[in-house]
Parts: C-alpha cells; sequence; structure tokens
C-alpha cells in the first residue's frame, strides 16, 4: 500500500524536468521499494503555473515544456500563478525548489521555501542561494514547524555529501571537511596538467564541451566551490558561515608553469575548499589551489568529477568520490531526499 | 529533552567494550545533538551477565573487565545468565550484537537477534554471521515487528558502505558493487607492490602489525571478502547470496612477479569483491585478485585502507573510501546505526 505524496514543483527547467521525468520513470520502484506514490499536483513557473489536485502527467509536461518553452494551452495553466500562488493553493506535501536563483538575495527560492515551510510543507531544493542566505532561519522554521528541509542537490549533484556526514557519520564530530566541489575548475585543472593545456586553452575546451559558462567567473574564481564550502560547513559543523566568511582564491589565469612545477614535484594541483574547527571551536574555512600529495584522498578526483574528504574524531578519513553531476544527476539528488523524508531507517 | 533508551550490549569484547565507552565519552553530543540519552542497562557474556534496571557505569565496567578478563564481583552480576537470559529479562530498547561468532551457524549472535527482534527490541549488529546464514528471516521479522535491524559495522567497520547506498542513493538502483573490503590482503597486494616484498614477507610484516591474524585464511583465501560482499549485495542489490553463492579466489601464495608486472603494465592489482545484476536481473558475485587501471576509483585504495563504489542508473559511480577499522571504528559505526534508528532525516 502506498502513501500518495502531493508535490509541486517550482522551476521547470533541465533540473525540474529532469525529476518529473524521474518520478514518472520510477513509479514503480517509488511503490514496491518505498511504498511511496508520488503524484505531481503542480508546477510553477515565471509565466504562469499548472495546477491539478489530481496529479499532472508530469512527465509528458516535460517534454511539451522541452519543445514549446512554456506550457502553452497546458488545460491546468493558471496564466497569473507564479511559484508562490502554488505553494498556497495547492494541498501539497513537498516542494521540490528549482528556480533559477540569484545567489546575493536567495530569491525568488527563499520566499519559496519559507512561505512551505510555514505552512508545513517538507521542502527539498536544488537551490544553494536560501541557505547561504538564511541557513539558520530556514532550519529553524524547519524544526519549529517539524518539517523537514533537505539540500543534498544543492550541495554537489548527485555526489553524496551532507548526508553523508548526517547519516554515514552520525555521532562522530566532523573536524574538518576539503572538498574538491566545483567540475568546471578541476576539469581545467586536470587539462593542464595531463595536456600541457595553458589556462586559457583549458578554459576553452570546457566551454566547447559544456562543462564551463561562457562567463565562468562563479567556478574560476572559486564562488561556486565557497557557496558549496559554506552549506556544507553550516550542514556538518555547525558552523553559520555565509560565503564572504570563506577565504577565497581562485584558479583564474593560473600559469602552466606552477601547475607543471608541482606534477614534477609529485604533487597534483587541485582548487580544495577547506574548513577546520580550531580548539576554541570556531570554523575557518577556506578556498584556493592546493598541491595534493598523491596519497591524498582527492589526488585521484580527475577531469570533472568531484569528491569529499571528511576527517571525524572516532571514524578518522572517510572520502566519497564521484557522482553524475548533469541535471538527471541534481534532479536523482532531489529524488533521494524526496525519499529520504519518508523512509523509516 | 533527551529521550532515554535502554541498551543491553551482548558480547564485552573489544568491539563491545569500545561501545560502552564511547557511549560514556559521547553522552553531552547524544542529549545535544540528537536529543538521545542512551542507558546501558545490562551486558551480556558467557560466564555470567550484568543487569541493572536503571543503568551500569559502562565505561568504568569496561576499564574493569579489561583489567579482570570478568565482570568479577560486580555488584549487578547475574552470573548464571548468558545472553539469551539478558534479552528476556531486561527491560530494553536496543540490542547491541557483538558477540564472538562461528560465521558456519551464525550462533550465538543468530538466536540473540531472534529473540530481541521477536520481542520487538531493535538490533544492531557488528556480527555478519546471522546475516549471512538467516538474512531474509531476520530482515522479514524486523518488518513485522516493526523494529531496526541495522548492520553497519558487520559489512565494513568505520567505512560507511550498506548506509550509502540505502540512504545517499535511495531511489537508484545499484547495478554494480566492487569493493577492497578486506584490509590486511590490501595491505599484503600493496606491500608486495611497492616494497618488492614477497608474498610470505608481507604476510609476515602484517602478522607482526598485527593487521592480520596467525591463522589468516579467512582473509588471504577470501572468506572474509565474500562474507561482506554477500552481506552487503543482499541489502543494495535485494539479493539472497549465501557466502558459497560468491565465486571466490584468494591471494594466498600470490607471486611477486604477478604483481610487479601488472604493475609495469599499470595496473594495480588489488583483491575485489564485486557483485553485478545481469539482464534478467540476477545478480551474481565474485571475490578475485583484480588489475585495476589507475584511474578506477579503487585503484587508490592502499595499505589496510578498504573502499567500496557502487555504481547505479542515475547516479552514475560513487565510490566511497576509508574509515577507521579498529575496534574504536567499529564501536563508532554500532553507534551510528543506533543514532539513526532514532534520528529523523
Amino acid at each position: 500500500m502506498a502513501t500518495e505524496i502531493k508535490v509541486i514543483v517550482c522551476g521547470f527547467g533541465r533540473v525540474g524536468r529532469e525529476f518529473a521525468k524521474l518520478v514518472h520513470e520510477k513509479a514503480e520502484r517509488m511503490r514496491t521499494a518505498y511504498s511511496l506514490d508520488a503524484v505531481i499536483v503542480g508546477i510553477g513557473e515565471l509565466n504562469g503555473s499548472l495546477h491539478h489536485t489530481r496529479g499532472l502527467d508530469a512527465a509528458k509536461t516535460a517534454d511539451a515544456f522541452e519543445r514549446a518553452g512554456s506550457f502553452a494551452d497546458h488545460p491546468s495553466l493558471k496564466a497569473d500563478w507564479q511559484g508562490l500562488d502554488l505553494i498556497r493553493s495547492a494541498q501539497a506535501d513537498v516542494l521540490i525548489e528549482t528556480t533559477p536563483t540569484e545567489v546575493r538575495t536567495g530569491e525568488p527560492a527563499l520566499s519559496h521555501i519559507r512561505e512551505a515551510l510555514a505552512r508545513g510543507i517538507h521542502v527539498v531544493s536544488a537551490n544553494k542561494g536560501p541557505f547561504i542566505r538564511a541557513y539558520r532561519e530556514l532550519t529553524g522554521l524547519a524544526r519549529e514547524k517539524k518539517v523537514s528541509l533537505k539540500i543534498s542537490a544543492a550541495a554537489a549533484a548527485a555526489l553524496p555529501t551532507i548526508d553523508v556526514a548526517e547519516t554515514c557519520l552520525a555521532g562522530a564530530e566532523i573536524l574538518e571537511v576539503e572538498g574538491v566541489l566545483n567540475g568546471t575548475t578541476n576539469f581545467i585543472l586536470t587539462r593542464m596538467r595531463t595536456n600541457g593545456r595553458n589556462y586559457e586553452e583549458a578554459l576553452a575546451e570546457a566551454q566547447a564541451l559544456g562543462i564551463a559558462e561562457t562567463d565562468p567567473t562563479l567556478d574560476v574564481e572559486g564562488f561556486d566551490t565557497a557557496n558549496k564550502l559554506a552549506l556544507i560547513t553550516n550542514v556538518c559543523m555547525g558552523a553559520d558561515l555565509t560565503p564572504e566568511d570563506v577565504e577565497r582564491t581562485g584558479i583564474a589565469g593560473m600559469s602552466l608553469a606552477e601547475v607543471q612545477s608541482a606534477s614534477a614535484a609529485g604533487k597534483i594541483m587541485r582548487l580544495v575548499g577547506a574548513a577546520r574547527r580550531d580548539e576554541a571551536g570556531r570554523v575557518s574555512a577556506r578556498v584556493a589551489p592546493a598541491l595534493l600529495p598523491p596519497d591524498h584522498p582527492l589526488a585521484g578526483v580527475e577531469g570533472a568529477e568531484k569528491g569529499i574528504t571528511y576527517t571525524s574524531d572516532t571514524m578518522d578519513r572517510v572520502t566519497v568520490v564521484g557522482g553524475k553531476s548533469d541535471p538527471r544527476g541534481a534532479a536523482a539528488a532531489l529524488l533521494k531526499d524526496f525519499i529520504n523524508i519518508y523512509r523509516h531507517s
């Protein structure tokens, strides 16, 4: 007997659509393995939202949206509804938040999440912004309302980070986090080291492959790594850092000679985000190119792959590497968070 | 407000005692971070058990037991009680099972676990035996009685394996598991490759360091890896394998020339346990020395360390490496399972 769970998806970009497709594709497994029947009752978009209390055919809707770029004349269209209207009106159990977010303000995701939590709706977010800006507020609100707030996809798509610390290292005190958290910069540094490309060539290659954005600033200046590191550190080490609290050096303009001389000395250069708790209990965090010895567990994280190492008091060093980092990987992370809201261990 | 949880520990060997010490050491953190107050009300041993409804001073008891080798004249001693009597008489919420177990029969742990589950007591086990012998029966019983049955410590001490698959990859279908699951054999092969030791020399070194047993059969013939692989595969891939179903080739007597020629060809030899699902849905498993290419995620798992790689349909390849593998690491794994019974995600 599967429990019906009513779901709203806010933001129907690539990740939101992949989530809708995955819910369709995994419907049978969700029922048999987890006794869950996820029904998407609403999809929120800037130019009008869909709402149907008995459920939308989400996979078909995703395909149609991909073709038309809008919900066009969908029978369930509420042309004047945006995400917030949907959250207020649909009787949902879970909000899946995937809107494009302005990292500086966290909006519009922040308002969506606040509204959902206040209404007792569980939240699963692929958005970093709201948690970078209002982490304590949102977790406090979730606790008060006794609902779940899960952000695996925001931290590093399908690479498990936060849930490893919370579940697999439960009871251990995390003393240090080190992460290769940005695939673009790791790809660039890997190409420089293994193929002798200079920075501009490696960046151009990453852009040609769709790994780097046209404006790569967010990645190459270390902002993305700092955002993820702040998020992970706040959850796993009980810190309360904003990305501005993270000391940050990127890899923009890195000289080939520097990468190669590190390599000649047996070290591997990667952009590492690291947070440590000092003896006074304060957590400090920094992002910078680091020269890893070959036996460091993140030394082998090559190309666009990511990885994270936790050092704890009772379990020593545990490293997780891999995980699909495309929209389908992010959607799979949303789905796992969704399942884990209801799964009893 | 912490919830008091009454705990029985069966088996007071190194792992059981480390667990008792950890409960003491982590009492404050357990209360503040998890709202749990673990009270050890009973300790079961072959030559008499301890029982005190209001709780034993477990850390002190562990120290005393280490000195005396028995509970001697402890005021709470029930001289004629063994584990089973304790489980029947103590009003416990959780059984921590760490008795030395005969892998062939799974006893006495199997009887302990059956009895506890039947009484509605959650079970956390560091023992593989019962799950190798009666996995379906025990999980069925736990489901029927609506209690948790957790076995992280049995699978690979502090290296997270089962919980990564169950939680961090929830919703994904595991298509393949590959693991370097035995520290002793990995240490031997690493020493052969990096230090030019022959098999006998590397084994002797492992024995001198306390990594290998005097009789290394269980490790070097691949039995330990097969046991762990069967366990992990049953939980994570829904298989129902006994260790005898696992094709098995060990590393005993491995020639140095073979390790070195692999190395010269750019491959790294490790003892790998691997399970795959074929197109008909059948799971097959084997343990054998494997030549890993240097970019394989388990290639870097050196010395006595362990690692596991899951390949799934939606998240690709996720690898976990590390984790303390001594009795304290195993105790930390027991503690995390204990916490996760009560932790709401």
